[in-house]
């Protein structure tokens, strides 16, 4: 008998995943209010609350190398980037689950440090491990699950932007692939000049910080609980902004318009892309990792926000107008969806 | 500057656990009903309501051996050996996150073979998959984290047993080891005689299915709900009844006396042990993966519950007489706790 097999190249990520809900079927569980297919899933827990549940992991040698990542931050940046899923559901954080799973040379100490960082992220953004499992493996592996809660009301699914919303983004954008970038070089440097050189990190602090210790937004999503304000859609840039304005337009059925000139960027991160002669743009729509929040916003609501606290980066429009970016010389461009995946091209 | 190493192997899984603890610190969650320590962390969820979550990984190479373990199996095994941990908890399983870590030689039918099992135990318990993440790794990983639910005040920990209590188990023990053996000899076999040689599995069909596709006893828990009954201390046996009983011992400040005599075995199972020239009270005690549940009872509530669904495999005594086995001569041991460990000796 002969048998089929599809290389995962072929269908991608977000292939993938839809033979996975296909797979599963449809649930029939009436206090499900989001299964698969948004930063998080949310169902109802008490009269009027919601939780929402989310889990992503970190191995050696797929997500990080060990030789730039210290053990510390490995474990914080594990429950941060979870921390902004719950966050991207206008939801916080409560608990934790934190699977390790350990390699031969792995000591008690490995894992206190990883604990280290882990503590560290979960008293800043005020949540609790509250169990796990741990395993022998053959690469250093941290995985987490977060539960979170918000209103029910309170949600913000990817679904809800409609045409004229304003798109804005937290922070600024390509910062951890400038740092990513930074370590590498200087990774290959060392190799290259031995361990005497001491390579001079410091004009690079900020984008390493926003690779190896990047910070959800959490405390944007308790602004806005303070404002009354609640954007229409709502996600994280884990995979890069293109990506993530396509998830927005594909389930809002709208199209977008992204001003390229507006994307909000800090220093470091146009000198690193200018000494490597790429755009920064480049490493904001496809370099991912940032973990700021996009969202879609009335006009009207922009006033409620601060100011400094967002950067509006394009505009919602209607579904036939497509994905599109405008560049600084006024020309619109189609916007690719093209991410950072790790399967396939 | 030197630093200390400390081989996981000197603290065991457990001495790590404890660190770990440590590593994080005290909660001060006041929803927060029980952390790390049980099967399943338990939290509030609306009014009188209680949620259990928990998470177990399964590792090619250190859980399964891919050329025993169908994909179908080890999909829905996955699933079960965490609901089993939430029955241990008196809960049902509402919904479930599953993580795939996919080497390069997985293809698109690797995880549709996966997820048919997953569906079948998610549909077999009646929970639904939220979620999850799926990762390019270097071995096959399936991580699965359950979300259950529960009265808050029908929730069963390790620690409620009392002095006189009865130590009851679910079916039969020593099976799911039984079935290892004999898959691991039938590997043997066929690396020696080559790929003509067909192995009759047929007289094993019980003990292979207890190992590759165990079911978690939800409908026990089910039952005793509708029977009103409540067991003063519960688990389910992952790693082995001695270390069981050792962890309700410890958690419920009592002692124990386990009657091996009274040890349940298939037939299967004690015609694979005598074979090898082993004990099947060694396969209970130390063997693991039988995914009964283990449970203190007091005497009168016995009555309550239909004979044939449990055995009486002894008594809960005072602290101070330890934790001990009654030999079929009638003399009376010290049960060690030895377990099954994927770290250390």
């Amino acid at each position: 008998m002969e048998q089929t097999v599809t290389p995962i190249s072929e269908v991608g990520e977000f292939g993938l995943i839809e033979r996975m809900k296909d797979a599963l079927g449809e649930s029939q569980d009436e206090d499900l209010l989001a299964g698969p297919g948004d930063d998080a899933a949310v169902y109802r827990a008490g009269k009027g609350r919601a939780h929402v549940a989310t889990t992503d992991a970190l191995i050696d040698g797929v997500h990080f190398s060990p030789d730039m990542m210290p053990l510390t931050y490995l474990g914080s940046k594990a429950v941060s980037i979870n921390v902004s899923d719950v966050a991207a559901m206008n939801a916080v954080p409560r608990y934790a689950l934190v699977t390790l799973g350990l390699p031969d040379n792995a000591y008690v100490e490995t894992v206190e440090e990883l604990y280290a960082g882990v503590r560290q992220a979960a008293e800043a953004y005020g949540l609790t491990v509250v169990g796990g499992d741990t395993t022998a493996a053959h690469r250093l592996t941290i995985s987490v699950t977060i539960i979170g809660e918000a209103e029910e009301r309170d949600v913000v699914y990817r679904g809800g932007a409609e045409p004229g919303d304003r798109l804005c983004v937290t922070g600024d954008l390509g910062g951890a692939y400038a740092g990513l970038k930074v370590l590498m070089e200087q990774r290959e440097a060392l190799e290259q000049k031995g361990s005497d050189y001491a390579p001079d990190l410091d004009p690079h602090r900020y984008v390493i910080q926003r690779q190896l210790a990047p910070t959800a937004r959490l405390k944007t999503v308790q602004d806005w609980a303070e404002r009354g304000v609640r954007p229409n859609a709502l996600i994280d840039i884990s995979d890069g902004l293109a990506s993530e304005v396509h998830h927005i337009c594909e389930q809002s059925d709208c199209g977008a318009l992204v001003y390229e000139e507006m994307l909000p960027f800090n220093e470091e991160t146009r000198q690193v892309a200018e000494r490597n002669d790429d755009e920064p743009e480049h490493y904001a729509f496809y370099g991912g990792e940032d973990y700021e929040l996009l969202f879609a916003l009335p006009e009207a609501e922009l006033d409620r926000l601060e100011a400094g606290g967002l950067t509006v980066i394009g505009e919602c429009r209607e579904a036939g107008d497509g994905v599109r970016r405008t560049t600084p010389s006024g020309e619109q461009r189609k916007l690719e969806a093209k991410g950072f995946e790790h399967f396939g091209a």
